[in-house]
């Protein structure tokens, strides 16, 4: 390498060059808060490779829970490679007749289908229901903020993975969110017109009070 | 007007006279489908003040239904001019007693009291209730996608106005949602964890089947 | 609640419980600088409910100045929790015959006139004027940067709010801000073609100098 | 070229061969009206180098107006390659004491001084004008919205470029937008504090009515 | 369901009753030009749960090319659903010693690995290569625009699907962009330093003249 | 000026006048880690004119170097007032025969020739090779993220001036990028399809090793 390409690469690189300069990718530093779109960038003189890899989707969830089923979730706080790059994924495994219930995000999400077979669908805000059996291969999209859910009707365990476009989608599981705090239990009827009974039978589940 | 500023004008202008050039706005054109981004415009030339104005929110909505509450939309379907440039409103009529049932939209909405004593809430992705009582001249913002609603709780009706930050928020009223379509009872219940019977009564409520 | 249940709210919570992790919401913490999309979010462990209701637009603001007007904005800096939420406020208190001057910002605002009449306009980029007498109830939208005002022309004070679709828009009075800075008055006169004396009178009003 | 690479290209290029599907760029196209996000774009199968190139701003305007300046715009609709691509520029020719009169867009803009020396500034939210001497070379930043403005104040013919982050940033020159239309002189006077003669002086230079 | 109800419904729903007034979602029309968001939207009332399922990744693509390897795409073409939702898929297979080679596109995207063993990688704008073994159930981040690959280094098939967040990536692969086409074989060794024989080899191997 | 002014003006003004409040700009603060949308904002207090104007584009770069030409960046990092602002620019000189090699960025660009004559391209993702000669005055576009390049063709040295619609556009030039790392010649090799000795050529005029 002669010293013609050295002036020329530092002429194209000095703007470059500081460690901070690149937003190329901004692996989410969290010593700093968090603000609007997402964690400051840790500095890249300090990245490898391995901070763009992430494994803990290779391994089945526990799935030993009122819903048979686990969604372990790669967004920005457990893959920090994530942070600013607009995407974050999630696998899914369900038990036979385990259910990812009824949860809305501020994304669209699309899922696929690696084994057995489940009924996935979504509502649109004119309440229309879209759901449909979904084998192996299959992808459908859940449009962003609609009530959506997947169930396992097949015979044997069904693992998903899903992709969506934020690395931080803001899940919110619908009947966990109304009864799992303490919210008080005619508040609650009111704005669902659930039973009395029925709330508190939610609130017993997932550990709300009021 | 001297010769001068006459072909300053054309210069600047001539680029900028053209009906279509303008996007300052974009108020909807409904004889083409919408994409992605709203709808296309209308031609600025067919334009006056008019088409910027709407006046039904001054009009207290019918409030005779199961919720004793009424919210009157102006949005990009009911007042084209808001078409693109990401804002909408909507009266809120509650009676005494009356109710804003528990839903989500795509975007973050502001509300203002008018008239009366509320309790509003939103509830947070960790399942958090934050509500409050408000009063004359308050406000309270609403997360995008968070579930949220609005009571009155005093002994008058109460009038509020809220504003969201899109012309097309995509409003859907939860158990509304889960309810009043097609959706089988059994998935309805595995997805949420309600008992059959209060599927049904939500079905029955809501005009749902199956 | 069982074992199970714990279970797996744990695999879902987990991601979602360190304080930083959630951007629902961002409350302004003013303790760091702010940047291109707003400021860094406070802790959500140490907001309550109050953090998300602003009670500032509920008093008259004091209209005893020139334009006879008061504007109280609910922006990022007085009201945190609209941080990162794209939305604001203002409350516009006008005495009889009292005017918001003419003015600019980022972002489109859609006004509601709660109490007298007004006269509201704004003027496109190919200069047409849309002006037209607003009432109790009416809303009319100014779109995004366009200059715009509001003049009371009935007999009794005038209250209206709007919203805008940003949590800083950006506020840009016309004549203020030609006249109340150290602009030379030669380079406002060719620039505007106003006469000196009229530009001396403006920095005269509004306390510019040279 | 064989028969495996044939399969390979069919494989990734089957998707993108419809004449529809690249959105790699958007040349307007003006048989259809334009959308909150620009005009619909041709089919690429039509297109040429040449429709991405413009030739338009190598000739000086004419500058034999009322400002001694002349701004060529090359926007979407005079450049249509330009449509969807966030990019403008327009080319400033300035006579001695030539002047590009006040005014704001929607975006920001950035300016290259090719030829003379010129006064440049703008005026923040807060009314603090910042405005400096450029020469030869000298770029300077207008942010978004805020009230901008050149002056030549060498003694020789100025040439200068910018360049805007929208294809379509909505032009707005003040004075202009406040006087060449039908706006009533007393309702000018009110929301500027400018004398009736002076508005009328205005009207009269701009074009204006009542 | 009584009267009552039906009153709230209409109230509520007579805005969004419109075929046209929901962009929930937005399933491509291809009846209409594309614009810069993407294709116009097809009418709800014509559309099913099927719409929104893609089954075209569920088979094994043809690897019988001088890649050994294929990629079929789940974009806005092939899965109209996709169309304004920001989000799109791939099935990668990669036969033994298989690849996928080096390329660019507008958006970010995520891997993960369903079958065998691969080196992925990408190279940032300070040309450090970011390259890595990954095995079943791992995920890599490519991040937006940057050069990135993969190659089947196991001694069986290799399956990944990839994610990206886009419906209308823009995929450019860097040898086949410079050889596939017309521009001069002097000019590409200009701008890339190859050898004039190297260039004639790509512009054979990948069917280009000049 | 009197007392009812200083009122209107504080009403007005408070909220805007903490030194955090506005972000009509956002120059660059280098003492804190930059984010998914850029740089924290310096304080306003401590900002004058001289911040938004910057002089590094007038002098000619140096071209001794293997490509003949000099790219000189106006970038965040360099011109710290564009950070926030969605602009950069570059000055780009070019001796006779110099060239800017083919390199892609994240958003796209705009080229006015100023001296000389010189060919620009860029290359669709059909493949499809636009390129013209360009003289001075002309403006060419290069969409986002498109390979593509300029060569002086002329007998004299060019000048020229880039605006992008980022202050961050990220630069990746290809065969630097895939040449100016430790990446293996075998993969390179493999997503290539260059000849090993062509790899090792190139790893030896940009310094790759491997």
């Amino acid at each position: 390498m002669d010293a013609h390409i050295i002036i020329f690469l530092l002429v194209l690189l000095v703007p470059l060059s500081s460690a901070t300069s690149v937003v190329d990718f901004c692996v989410a530093d969290f010593n700093f808060p968090v603000g609007p779109a997402g964690y400051s960038c840790r500095n890249p003189a300090n990245l490898t490779v391995d901070d763009f890899v992430f494994s803990g989707l290779g391994v089945p969830g526990n799935t030993s829970n009122i819903f048979n089923s686990s969604a372990f979730l790669a967004i920005d706080v457990t893959f920090p490679a994530l942070n600013g790059l607009g995407l974050s994924m999630a696998r899914l495994d369900l038990d036979v007749g385990g259910t990812i219930p009824v949860h809305s995000h501020r994304v669209s999400e699309v899922i696929i289908v690696i084994e057995g077979t489940i009924i996935a669908g979504f509502i649109g805000s004119d309440n229309t229901a879209y759901y449909k059996t979904l084998n192996r291969g299959d992808i459908m999209i859940f449009p962003q903020t609609l009530l959506h859910f997947q169930v396992n009707i097949g015979d044997s365990p069904a693992l998903a993975f899903v992709a969506l476009n934020s690395a931080s989608p803001g899940f919110q599981t619908t009947t966990f969110a109304l009864a799992a705090n303490d919210l008080p239990t005619d508040i609650i009827q009111k704005i669902t017109l659930l039973d009395a009974g029925q709330v508190r039978k939610l609130k017993t589940i997932f550990g709300g009070t009021n």
